[in-house]
């Protein structure tokens, strides 16, 4: 048995629920894991269909990029989950896809605003939007550069990646994280809603504002923290 | 046998419907019912997704919201629900959802407008919109305040609870019930499905205006009172 | 067995591909059949969920709607179905629906324009939609009224029944018809999709006209009368 | 056993993912595959359902329109998708649906700009739109004058039918291929995404601009040519 079969499972679980909440067309997202004392991420081959996935091709590379255990080629996004690990040590799980409503705010490069209680339930600021790069960072080490754009806009805007656990990365799509894969992949399919909800809520009323931070706040503190009231011990 | 087995079966019932009409996203809804001789509501525990759930997990609390029977925690928003319990006689269950688009109508604190028979099939009046609470409000008992707000809506436009069962409470969402819980939650599907033909209608023709008074009556009275002659005889 | 055993099972099968194509919500919508060699008209019973639904339960009338056979009450549009086949003599099936983007344009009081060939593979002229009813014809023979305000759209716009299976009814919604319950609810389909393509069609392009006329007949003869050439003998 | 039974089966299998894919409404949609040794196209019959479908329906015709097997008519579309064939000799399968997004741009007359990465990864241009045809065009032969609209558009912009395998037919819909019919059928079902993108993305932000060329050249040369890096050896 490999030592990294757990790992690898969590990480197989969690990108086929990618295909069953309506968040990937063809093989168009992928989903990583961590484990920490190990040193590896398990993450998604590229390009192979979530119907065809079993939990042995999930690569495992090491926090270089150097296949650990795989025969697959990992996704081409892997760089980029690999600098969100570095930075964001308590993050478990880290998720890409091209669901459609997130793509519609990040080609229009535009962050999402915090208009509502659904949203400020899962967050306190805006979804950011990065910056779009520079001609040399796309000629460059792109896919560490993505990485890069995300670490910049939660720096300039003073947002904790605890607090905020999505982006949006302008011209291209959402990346989210989690305590683990399948918070990443909640996180996603959230993302996705707020972004629905936000294009529908201008289409009726293109002058609306953000909410209250006293709202923001309510909601929040209601499902985080120590106060926190909302759910069960335990879920 | 627990003696409030056949009001929690109830409950769970319509609490299951919400995932089956597209309604909610992982936990994002409940649905309670009354028993108004025992003096007890039922409701759906906090936090949990709809697929774990089991009759023996709906929480059964009395109207001063101490809990009667459950092992797990009620709703967060079961304040709300018992003040609307205890202002609307007549009511039988309530049901609150996170459903797009008419969280979208709420995020936009527009009041959704009788634009159609569709609409005067099931309310005589435009789907009423609370206004905004006060920091104040917000950093009290949030959960009983968003009922009052909604008692406030429904007395400043001097509304009946029985002929218009639904309500937007503003930057968060839709509020409905009805004689039993299943009444509740077909009036969250009949409102989301009003919300959505609005909004199209709206993108369609800006300029358009409510329905004629006339057209209002003839469906509100075609389904509803003495005269109505819509639908058979015990449905 | 029932004389009409038959035309009640091909009533009651158009009855079930309502939901099937998600046309309806709930009980929204019926569809009738007419049998004019016994002078009958078989329709929904007015209110029953179609998974509720049996053959034994679609009502069968006479053309002055009275109940032939069956113990329930029939659709309350019943009248406007028997004001169209008594207009329409090469009608077999009428189909009323609530389905949302033809209610939006409905509601929006605008005709759907031709912008494309799959509207006109279906019917050479925009989808007219009636004027709004004056406060006498709702107060009066409410279901009579809508019948005649559909003939007199027909009229007005000197339109074909046979070349035009679809009308909004303003305010309220669409009705369809054909040569039999089942090319009636196709008819409901398609209208939708139109309805849903047009509405898209013109977010992007606000300034878009009707297609030209040569391309309106290229594809309606392609499809009916004696030159058609698509399709299979017998289909 | 037919000699092109193998062809006849791909192509049965490509036109059934239609449906699957959510691409066609009723017959509205039609795949073809070509032997180019053989000389013969195989494809879908006209105005059969999918699911009456089996593959001894499929219609095989050499690249005269002669019917070398089969007893149904072949899509009345057959003419396009052999004009294709002859100009684009890379080419082994041709898809034209009606889907709703795309057809909302072919309606609006309007080229679907590259605003994004999931664009970028399958082609390097705006999606292209025809010109309308002349009448004299649409009274003479239609299905090919369909196809020279399509190859005009092409030259005009000086696009390679390799890099840029779909396009939109003004006030019509979406023609897309490959290198087989499966792979068209995939071109579509992504043309219909990139475009419903599209739509949603200019809803957002109406001021938008397409994307910078180093990030197009990036994503699209990630997936395609000699140092693509996307993707598994053999998928």
């Amino acid at each position: 048995m490999s030592p990294y079969q757990s790992l690898r499972e969590e990480v197989y679980e969690a990108n086929l629920t990618l295909p069953k909440r309506g968040l990937v067309l063809y093989t168009f997202g992928n989903v990583s894991g961590i484990d920490r004392r190990a040193g590896v991420v398990a993450i998604k081959p590229s390009g192979v269909p979530y119907e065809d996935l079993q939990p042995a091709d999930i690569v495992v590379v090491d926090l270089d990029n150097q296949i650990v255990a795989g025969k697959l080629r990992p996704s081409s996004d892997t760089l980029t989950h690999l600098l969100l690990y570095a930075h964001f040590p308590a993050v478990g799980g880290v998720c890409h896809t091209h669901s459609t409503y997130a793509v519609a705010w990040s080609q229009a490069m535009r962050a999402i605003p915090n208009l509502g209680t659904t949203h400020a339930d899962h967050l306190t600021a805006a979804v950011p939007c990065t910056e779009v790069m520079t001609d040399e960072m796309i000629r460059g080490n792109y896919e560490l550069a993505t990485g890069h754009q995300i670490l910049n806009v939660f720096r300039d805007q003073q947002l904790s990646y605890r607090e905020v656990e999505m982006v949006l990365v302008a011209c291209h799509g959402p990346f989210t994280w989690g305590k683990n894969p399948a918070k990443a992949v909640y996180n996603s399919a959230v993302l996705e809603e707020l972004a629905r909800m936000a294009q529908l809520t201008l289409s009726i009323n293109p002058a609306v504002a953000p909410i209250k931070q006293a709202l923001v706040d309510k909601h929040y503190f209601r499902k985080h923290g120590s106060n926190a009231y909302y759910g069960q011990e335990g879920y």
